[in-house]
């Protein structure tokens, strides 16, 4: 009898020595995301495993099992102890469900009814004396949302022996565009191919499908369109429905729906139509008869995705319809089955000379009010494309009876790929906290789509994926932030705040030691404005090489489509440089609200960061600094280039506290970016002096070749460009 | 101090309970290929552990660095033990290096002298009283081969106390040829995208590039390929050449030299001549200096692999001079550095009326003793291309003055892509001991190759390879047997065989526990016979449908050229099926030795697995089995999907012995196999019936669809199809 105790023990000490001594087993490759849940150090371990004992759970569905995996996860990870599974919970129980399935937690008569579907409540209490830790929601998945705040603040090292927290989120759809094609391309994607692996599903379901659903769910998407906006019709076929079925059945216990980029012309395509016109009895009928295909193999399907005459997409207009008369017919199919239609107003047409900043403007908000009850129209973050700066947005206010979408781009097309660092939260925190004035001051962006600007209720917020099939997801390590920041700030957009939640994922993907958190949380909060200085400074824009956006192109005006030429966007001349969008030039800043457009009409008033959005601006124009412009430009450049620079010291001193792997793969990326910014600083120089016929400023470096070496030069196999 | 002695006690136990109890922690991926050193059971520990306690280098090179870092490994996954390094050898010790540099191995006066540059020495010897394990060779590759083997020993539960083994390559070239594309497509590549990431080279080498390495040294490739045989000039850049600089780098201290799919053309298309013309002085010249280039770059670069005048591919002949004109003009650029060309002898045209089969030996024969020294001509195995059976090629045995390479595709392009279960083992070990009977009998296609039939001591052995980004590399976990049995045979193809070979891969990959081994190997012998029944049987061949050569199109006759049409190659009619290679046909039977000839020629003597390969047979000719072709081929197929289904059920109860992971994976993989098998199955049974126009053998169960579904079936995104 005493040699099985001991034996026990041993065993017991044996988990002990192994957790705290040998240290992680799994190699930090960067699968593993945000939730590590890598052991703690000693001491907090024994606080927070006295906390969280044992595990109780309020109920068997499949999303509450994933809660208590989840859980035993995450606590087994940090404290290194099993927390069993009891049917009462005793001390230091967590206590986990809702209301309708769990009497101990109906019991507790917790304050619920405002937390709505999808919220959840966490909650330190005494049951029967005894201390226990409460997750609660309305849903189960609101529950699961809950186990992840719980995990978090313990990845955090935040208090967890006194949580009185209520939180639910402020909009309804959180959601990733993919932007994958059904052949595993992918559309400005830069983490290797499509994770969908559509050749091999249904039947094929590898366990990254679940690794991502809980990932989201982790941090509150809710949504996933699954294929590109530029989309197949084949992808509506019932072979592919079947496949798109597969992954919803994998999504659905962690509260995600599946979503579908719509081909507009699909009743033509796969139909045997004559025709796609909305109006056209036949052509409605075919879509009802096809949302009620995908309902009766997706009951929660949760809609279409569509881009419509956009860049050589088909759209209503071919059949001399509105943008409102298309969305709407879709709407129509969707309705009974609870869908809805995310309508995007990214379009710009050949024919029209109009600035492109323009355009959507013009074509959109004569429809508002026109739309149906189901439709949402997606608005991109940027009027030209996902720039490393944009001023907002000028829908955002302008169609107050329509609810807006704000889609932001994860996915690092304009900003150096998957090799440059850069945080996007600030870009984001910058757009959502913008004042439209619309239909008053203090009406953000945040508020717009969030619908308590206009008192919408059908809301939401869309993230271009930078998910590939790369080991690390993401393509480089601190692209996850950017993932993650997506779902944070989707969640309550009001309330987005970038350095916090830089602060969370670092410490949650490294380590929260402090002398790791401070220095990485800081050079992230600089990064896109690294990538602003080096690339497209003082409210330049659109200067990418053609195709694949990788390097410097200011010099390409050989494209069809003016606007598609980055001289059209310069306008560098003798004179000075920047876009005129004044009443003397385009008039774009007239689609703002007055107090906006006075704000960016005046070169004296615009922050500079959007001067030459705005203005063309002479080269000896004196600046805040009391620079010239062409000296204040050089410089941003060389300003953006050092930053760089400092982020490769930062990161070097960092060393003792991250792991071999993603040390060097960070320290390989940085090097990348430096050499990058500097090809980029010099490329602009070298073009842009032609112009300003100045000399460089005192003590700047003269670019290291000439400009006929950087327009020789040629990427036809940069990644994302297809 | 009694505290400080428990302390480091309890930490021993520790890590003793860890490994027996808690078990790997890694997740089973596959990531770690067959070198997975996972824990023995306790007694196997012990023992092993005894044997090999410490490690003693002999040297401190790249290579030997890297020996010890995979001894350290090996040992300490195995057997839970450190081993540490010591200057001396005592009791226990593994001693290992060369005599160049290792006085304790020069004082052994090892038997080495015949090891060449590549082979090793393992033997339990005793140094002052002790017994040790001596790893040698002449060059430290071959003592990291010697490692590996000795790692396998341990890994398959042989005995190691009283090794005597002495081992050296057969071959001089064993390469794997990447059909890599530069944008990270993958020619018939079916785990994912190519694992070069062109793009970020030469600064980013992430650590999957080294284990590519340790995992081709541990099976003994020696060199690689890096892009496409379709190739692109671009690859011979001075911006590629440093990408793939910087791979060599990593690959070299593994043994490993990298070789170029060199483009004929790129004299034009990259050095602005006007032709590259073999003889033009400035295409010879333009050539020299890419040479020079290169190798200032790459010191040990191997050579040039080339595609030319084939399916499209420029060459020679575009400019009226033979294949050897060709080959010789880089044999000469490459010879001051000691390069090879290996010249690919699988050419066919579009202008030639002439079965396909014949038309390598018609161009290549003529041209035996005219090729450079430093030239090898390359073969596929199968006269046709790759299919799950071909007859050896008759060039194999016809080029007597000309070292051939034997050409083997890895990939599974025409066996199923990543989800068929299909061990090529087999087929290999079938085209390695063919009897070529030339010059007489007994020289076998292994004899060919290896340079004992005729004297040649430039040898080699290419295959194409199955790697890819997939975290399991090569897009299914017993697809990896494939890739390690290349390697094995490579390294001696005389003794190649396939059973054997699964075995080792089965224990190090699985388990050793022979409940696991022997079903596993089962399974795996009979798996590639299961596709050519279910597929291909009787001789049938290339009968796959248009393009991505996924799915069966026996009825395809719409192609531009004859030779690409399914229906060229079955010929089924009214009488009978098959391709009349005899006297009365094509006649490719001539081209083998007349003994083969004879045999192949004759229906009645050649095997029933080549029967509709070389002879066009009546449907109701009486087979071995006493059933008519009609019914033994409809018996085939069956054969081939209940084989399938035996395979389901073995795996079914080999769950005990497999981790999760990879035993659903593998399962999911032999579910879409058997769906495929019948599809493959029905579909040529509802085709070729028409032509028999005889009733189903008894028992024989209707095609589930008719031919018009089958027909009808279309695959735009099946991988691989570039």
């Amino acid at each position: 009898m005493r040699g099985g105790y001991a034996g026990a023990w041993l065993a017991a000490l044996g988990l002990l020595i192994a957790t705290v001594w040998l240290g992680p087993a799994r190699a930090e490759d960067g699968y593993d995301l945000w939730l590590r849940y890598r052991p703690m150090p000693a001491e907090a371990r024994a606080s927070y495993g006295d906390t969280l004992r044992s595990l109780t759970p309020g109920g068997d569905s499949p999303t509450l099992m994933r809660v208590t995996a989840e859980l035993t996860r995450g606590l087994s990870g940090l404290t290194g102890r099993n927390a069993p599974i009891t049917d009462r919970p005793g001390e230091g129980a967590v206590l986990y469900g809702t209301p309708a399935t769990s009497a101990l937690i109906a019991a507790l008569d917790l304050p619920l009814s405002d937390l709505g579907e999808e919220g959840y409540l966490l909650r330190s209490v005494r049951i029967d004396g005894r201390p226990v830790t409460v997750i609660a929601g309305n849903t189960d998945v609101g529950v699961l949302y809950g186990a992840f705040e719980l995990l978090r603040r313990m990845q955090t090292r935040q208090p967890i022996a006194a949580l009185d927290v209520r939180s639910r989120p402020a909009m309804r759809l959180r959601v990733l565009n993919h932007w994958d094609n059904l052949d595993r391309t992918v559309e400005r994607g830069y983490a290797g191919q499509s994770i969908w692996d559509w050749h091999k599903l249904p039947d094929f379901r590898p366990r990254l499908y679940e690794d991502y659903a809980r990932a989201n769910a982790s941090i509150g998407v809710n949504g996933t369109v699954l294929n590109n906006v530029n989309s197949n019709a084949r992808s509506l076929t019932p072979e592919y429905i079947a496949k798109t079925a597969a992954l919803a059945e994998v999504f659905r216990p962690y509260g995600i729906r599946v979503y579908l980029s719509a081909r507009f012309s699909a009743p033509m395509e796969i139909g045997g139509l004559p025709t796609a016109d909305p109006m056209d009895p036949r052509v409605r009928a075919w879509w009802r008869a096809k949302a009620e295909e995908i309902y009766a193999a997706i009951p929660d399907f949760g809609g279409f995705l569509v881009k419509a005459n956009s860049e050589g997409q088909p759209g209503p207009q071919d059949f001399g319809r509105t943008h409102a008369d298309g969305a709407n017919m879709l709407a129509e199919a969707l309705a009974p089955h609870g869908g809805v239609v995310m309508w995007r107003a990214f379009v710009y047409a050949a024919e029209n000379p109009e600035d492109r900043h323009k355009q959507a403007n013009l074509e959109f908000e004569p429809l508002d009010g026109e739309f149906a009850e189901n439709v949402l129209v997606q608005v991109k973050n940027g009027a030209i494309d996902f720039q490393p700066r944009e001023p907002f947005h000028p829908l955002f206010g302008a169609m107050p009876r329509t609810p807006l979408m704000l889609e932001l781009q994860i996915t690092k097309e304009y900003l150096g790929f998957a090799t440059h660092l850069a945080y996007l939260g600030t870009m984001w925190e910058e757009v959502l906290r913008a004042d439209t004035w619309c239909p008053s001051q203090g009406s953000t962006v945040a508020k717009v789509i969030d619908g308590t600007a206009f008192g919408h209720r059908l809301t939401g917020m869309a993230g271009v994926a930078n998910i590939g099939s790369d080991r690390n997801w993401s393509g480089s390590h601190f692209d996850q932030a950017n993932w993650y920041a997506f779902g944070r700030m989707a969640w309550d957009p009001q309330a987005a705040d970038a350095e916090t939640i830089a602060r969370e994922w670092a410490a949650m993907t490294f380590t929260p030691d402090p002398r790791f958190v401070e220095p990485a949380v800081t050079m992230m909060m600089g990064s896109r404005q690294a990538v602003v200085d080096y690339m497209t400074p003082l409210g330049l824009h659109h200067l990418m090489a053609t195709g694949h956006h990788y390097g410097p192109g200011p010099w390409v005006d050989d494209l069809a489509r003016p606007e598609w030429n980055p001289v059209y966007y310069h306008r560098a001349n003798a004179e000075g440089i920047g876009f005129d969008r004044t009443a003397s030039g385009s008039n774009a800043v007239a689609q703002y609200a007055p107090e906006v457009a006075a704000r960016f009409g005046d070169p004296d008033v615009v922050e500079e960061d959007l001067l030459l959005w705005f203005h063309h601006v002479p080269w000896d124009r004196r600046m805040r600094s009391g620079r010239t412009l062409w000296e204040e430009l050089v410089g941003r450049y060389d300003r953006g280039v050092a930053t760089v620079g400092e982020m490769q010291d930062t990161w070097a001193r960092l060393r003792p506290f991250v792991d071999d792997q993603r040390f060097e793969e960070v320290a390989a990326f940085l090097s990348i970016q430096k050499e990058e910014a500097r090809w980029w600083r010099d490329a602009s120089i070298a073009y842009f002096r032609v112009f300003a016929d100045r000399p460089l400023p005192e003590g700047a470096r003269e670019p290291e070749h000439g400009l006929d070496h950087y327009r020789a030069l040629s990427f036809p196999e940069a990644p994302g460009h297809w």
